[in-house]
């Protein structure tokens, strides 16, 4: 199987909650159909979790949702190593010897670090593990030889600081880590059906594993072109929401739809129906999966036993080529 | 025999090469004294040397020649832990989840952390490890649950980071970590045989594996009271670094070389004679326990190997209520 694929990919979410469409279209999406080319690693990236909050009594439970979700959504675990970032020991045990050889400026620098100590009113309390985070990230891509990390343009810069660390690490103690590549893909950005980000905190979010009921429900509550205020008026699809939301689940019908609407051929509130039938048809399957798996919780325990098992085979050798690069290894 | 003890040490030293006097005097003597009373865990601090510097090549051969003279100088491997800090995981796991709580604030406000960049003329580069410096110590000593550290005055502030680092762990999480307490321990403090700081970089030490005709040889060289020009001249023994010494290393005859001295009854070449006989017959001992230790490299291997699995019982213990009080332990 490995041999036979164009190399390895590493990618992770933090469990901050059930995912939703917009972690749907914009990374599981292609991450379920990048197993057909890459060996894949996925990460749950409990660690991340803990930089910017001190409550943590929700990611225990979080992290097996983002399983549910995943697997649901079609990772493989036979194909794909799917584990839980603090059951991986070799995570911390590279971040703390690589950290050592991290000047703190190029942390100082990173845009989303004062921008997250701004937007959380940190200061003071920023935690050391908040800077450390790219830190961090560059372990999780490089313990597995990753050769390429899915990435939107906006995260390039991360993706090259991870590489700017690898550099440094080879140049001082020669070639232990790949220089992973970026691989650019263009994923549908879906807002929340108030137009702002989809998000849990702006409680404008559909989520994979809400019923067929609830998903109606919320789809009729969109925002949609603020031009066209009655039934006879045509409409701007490319203002609207909802037309947004069809493009990505309702893709065959899209281009009829655009006129339609433009015709004032559809009103709003049955483009609204078709667009809740359209994603009530892509989620079903998701739902009776994981309403399978939700049944079978030594399943979900299994896998992510067996995903730590395979990921630490992996980081451990890197762990291992990287202290003994170090000169810290014992020769006896 | 830990039943029995007052409670337990931890304290450690960076390999940066053989040990000097000033070692012995203001440290190793009194942890080898420190055994009777407590049960010690004393740590090579490995990770910690990489906090300043990219050459790593010399660490290796620098924590055997420290092992070994820790064994000559008394060190019991049967009563105390002597161990590898990054032969024992558990630091670099603590390391980056208790990173995850401590404000970066915190650490940039630490004088040393300043002095160190100033010094080594560091600024942008200074490691992300090097400021994480405190957070690696806190876990040193907290990972034993360690009661007190044998420290001097200006170690203090050190100490007392480590118990705010456990009591805001404590405070968020609950009672995992023992808050250490200092055991001020007035050690003197050996100048070099030119009288500054005894440093390997100044080369002013006199090192335990040096030879009885190297220490001669240096003895010699040491500057004594500047004003004393003449035999017949009255010394000032307060003033001379040769009386310090003799203080230290030849107590019995202290107060007669003291009156002796100032009388000019001695000269200063006899007082040189004298210094490097009482410090030779201190080393003697240390030099023959190293010569046939130094023989057995993997009675060494042993020691450490040994000392890495009992230290990992008890850091793998707090290690884990650790991360179970942070709530990320499964439960199956």
């Amino acid at each position: 199987m490995a041999e036979q694929t164009k190399g390895t990919i590493l990618s992770g979410m933090r469990p901050t909650g059930p995912l939703h469409l917009g972690n749907l279209a914009g990374a599981l999406a292609n991450w379920v159909a990048l197993q057909e080319d890459y060996h894949c690693y996925y990460e749950i990236a409990d660690l991340h979790a803990l930089t910017d909050r001190t409550d943590t009594s929700a990611i225990r439970g979080d992290r097996l949702e983002i399983l549910l979700d995943w697997l649901a959504a079609g990772l493989d675990p036979e194909r794909s190593v799917l584990f839980v970032q603090s059951e991986v020991p070799e995570h911390a045990l590279l971040d703390t010897l690589l950290g050592m050889f991290v000047p703190v400026s190029w942390l100082e620098r990173v845009p989303t670090y004062k921008e997250k100590v701004r937007e959380l009113g940190l200061d003071e309390s920023a935690s050391f593990g908040l800077l450390g985070y790219p830190v961090l990230q560059a372990v999780d891509i490089m313990i597995y030889r990753a050769t390429a990390v899915p990435v939107g343009e906006d995260q390039l810069p991360h993706l090259e600081l991870t590489r700017e660390i690898a550099r440094r690490f080879n140049h001082l103690f020669g070639e232990v880590f790949l220089e992973p590549q970026a691989l650019l893909t263009e994923t549908p950005r879906l807002p929340g059906l108030d137009g702002r980000k989809m998000s849990k905190s702006y409680e404008n979010a559909v989520y994979l594993k809400d019923s067929a009921a609830e998903v109606e429900k919320k789809v009729q509550t969109m925002f949609t072109d603020p031009k066209r205020v009655y039934r006879r008026d045509p409409g701007h699809p490319d203002e609207c929401n909802v037309y947004l939301y069809r493009r990505v689940f309702d893709a065959v019908n899209a281009d009829e739809v655009y006129e339609d609407c433009q015709a004032a051929g559809i009103g709003c509130t049955d483009c609204k129906l078709a667009l809740a039938r359209a994603i009530n048809e892509h989620l079903e399957p998701l739902r009776e999966r994981r309403v399978a798996l939700a049944s079978q919780p030594d399943r979900l325990h299994e896998v992510l036993d067996d995903g730590a098992r395979r990921a630490r085979e992996t980081a451990g050798r890197t762990y291992q080529a990287a202290y003994e690069a170090v000169q810290l290894s014992r020769r006896k």
